[in-house]
């Protein structure tokens, strides 16, 4: 059971290695209530080519509590703007660091960083493509509430062909065995080819719909930006098919839980928060756990 | 005597708070000629929604004194350009860290924070209001430049109404038994349902003045905006009003000190940086053991 | 043989100073290999008056690979805004941490700090006047590839009269008896009275070229800016002469090691990465060890 080198794809791993991460967050929760841990003087390097609060602050706290040191740096202030090239910004922080953590808007950086780092690196998501490590989040999220994946039914719910974590996620959960909805607008819809790949590897249920369904064991719900759509008033008809509001709840499966990857806006209102069905912000809450089993598998700590 | 949970406003401190604290922040000061601390592994959060280097860098020094990570955050990179709540981005830090340093410019914001987070919560400036820190530098500085503040003739000079460590500071030193003046030019006094409310309290020797006077024994300057004044030329002689130059020192009392929340501006020009008036050095490098003790109290460290 | 306090500029360094610093270096690289440092509570605030990815983040990585904890101010979010002076921000960070790290945009910014300091200050690029740890690095990557410098044929290439890093590398030849060659187009001349001073001092054979030797043992290449120029086509003709591309490479004496500070544009496509000339990268790797020298040094660790 090898450990992992890169973090690139929820495509590159392997169910045990799922399991394995699983089974180490949940040590990391509880390593999370200790008093101190022993500085470990490794170097996290926290590459953000785009803006990000959350993902970056929860990796860098991740990188904290397993007591290393976190280099950030994020574009605006960078010598990109003299001219270098992506792979020699990689090549320096590769020379500073021990991992690189790396946010890039263009699909594939991610692959071109590990493949010019000697470093492990982690793609802290890459363009329309992959978000691993969030989806590793929402399994873990999903495996604490249910207590197991195989035979749920899982909504996703919105613009699933831009969410790269959507991506990431839906190859787990065909992975794990769950029933799938994707529930999306019309143009919207997640990539053909993925889900014949995730048919053909895992054969889960999956079905297709234009709207979130009230029936679902887990409702994950991802944003719908006015961006995507031809006239504001179609993104504003599919806004409003997808919006998770009281009046959607009422009526909707007992144990429903909804999740988001934050930050939300108008696609769950505030007043949905107090609900038993929102679980997203215990979801947001392990972000840290899990993102240190990732990062202590493949800092070797 | 129980230890704070949150620290949002002067007015929150009984005396023995005060006395805690400031007792604490001698300890830390010697504690600072130490060699080495044993890292703690705690992660103190910074989020400042407006830009500040002092505040923030001493905030961050002292939180690294005390062996803990800093989590910087900014509003520049934010989500909340995304259309995140105030309270939902307080939500998600409250997750990552063991205590929350808030530096809002909307008053009334470090109280919501506190609020919406289960971790300490310490107002770093929120708007016009409250202050709380600075405060306590202040009252430590004076307390070891004079070894006592009851009695002591105090004046408060410059805009009034918007430094909101003034109004932090002037309930401290009501508290405290000082002979307070309130000098300031004419529409930028101090508040008067705050001047009722100390008076009320704490029935100090409150004075009013249009100019800074020459028999203080402290004397602390704060800046003069032009943009308060509906002229230039009224901005210009309020700002001459209120110069503390070596002309203004020819004739003050002999032990008089000067103070300066800093960064100062024209209001104390660089000439007066070598007379023995000047300690608002002195005061600057109180700044770390006191916020270390604020932090240490709130962390429980 | 005393430490420094403060390291402004290669002319304040003595050989044996030099020496020192190389050998401590050299102890920093296998200091890195080491799984754990005992953490030291030290700060060592970064100052940034101008942007910089690679000299800040291999700054920041050798301050935490000393187990330091690093402070960093960049100018963007700064109370300079407010109009305090230069002096008052330096003496402000001084008060929170145990050295000052420095890049300015003007010369001699460097040795104003480090007379407002009490702790040490470090010149991470001050203007077009030094940056001395930059030329450490340099003597250090010489000596690891040549195992000495007296003797040696060194050319320096590009643009001498804007690069800080190349005057103070060129004083540490001279004083190290290496045969240097000046190539650089008309106009972008090393200064005269730097040359002059080299001279008497040291009395290094000292050459001028208007195009890059392809006999040297080490060949320094730094970048051309169109900016320097009065017409595009005159750059162009400049940035032609000086290109190290393979067809330059072809006929180059076979041990010649191409160096670079990095980043690199045009100057050096990247199809000559591969070849077996290409000591960049190598030399990239030294900066951290040396700048940890530097800091142990002045941190007295």
């Amino acid at each position: 059971m090898a450990a992992l080198k890169d973090l690139i794809s929820a495509q590159q791993l392997q169910k045990k290695d799922v399991e394995r991460l699983l089974s180490s967050a949940k040590k990391m929760e509880a390593l999370l209530k200790e008093k101190s841990v022993s500085p470990c003087n490794k170097i996290v390097a926290t590459l953000f080519f785009e803006p990000s609060t959350r993902t970056h602050s929860s990796f860098a706290a991740a990188a904290m509590r397993l007591g290393c040191h976190v280099l950030p740096f994020n574009v605006s202030n960078s010598s990109i703007a003299k001219g270098e090239s992506f792979e020699d910004t990689i090549r320096m922080f590769d020379t500073y660091a021990d991992a690189l953590v790396l946010r890039h808007p263009q699909a594939g950086f991610a692959q071109i960083a590990a493949d010019a780092a000697s470093h492990p690196v982690v793609n802290a998501g890459d363009g329309g493509n992959e978000h691993p490590t969030q989806a590793l989040i929402d399994i873990y999220t999903i495996m604490s509430l249910k207590k197991k994946i195989s035979g749920l039914n899982v909504t996703l719910a919105g613009d699933l062909r831009h969410a790269r974590a959507m991506r990431s996620l839906f190859y787990l959960l065909g992975m794990f065995g769950a029933n799938i909805t994707l529930a999306s607008p019309a143009g919207l819809e997640m990539e053909t080819s993925l889900v014949r790949k995730v048919d053909e590897k895992f054969s889960p249920k999956i079905s297709f719909s234009r709207s979130p369904s009230k029936e679902s064991d887990i409702l994950y719900v991802c944003r719908i930006q006015k961006e995507r759509f031809a006239s504001p008033a179609a993104a504003e008809a599919a806004q409003d098919a997808f919006r998770i509001d009281s009046r959607f709840l009422s009526g909707a499966k007992k144990d429903m839980a909804i999740l988001h990857p934050l930050p939300k806006h108008l696609e769950i209102p505030p007043e949905v928060d107090a609900s038993p069905h929102a679980k997203y912000f215990q979801q947001a809450k392990y972000a840290v756990p899990v993102r240190m089993a990732v990062l202590k598998e493949i800092l070797a700590l």
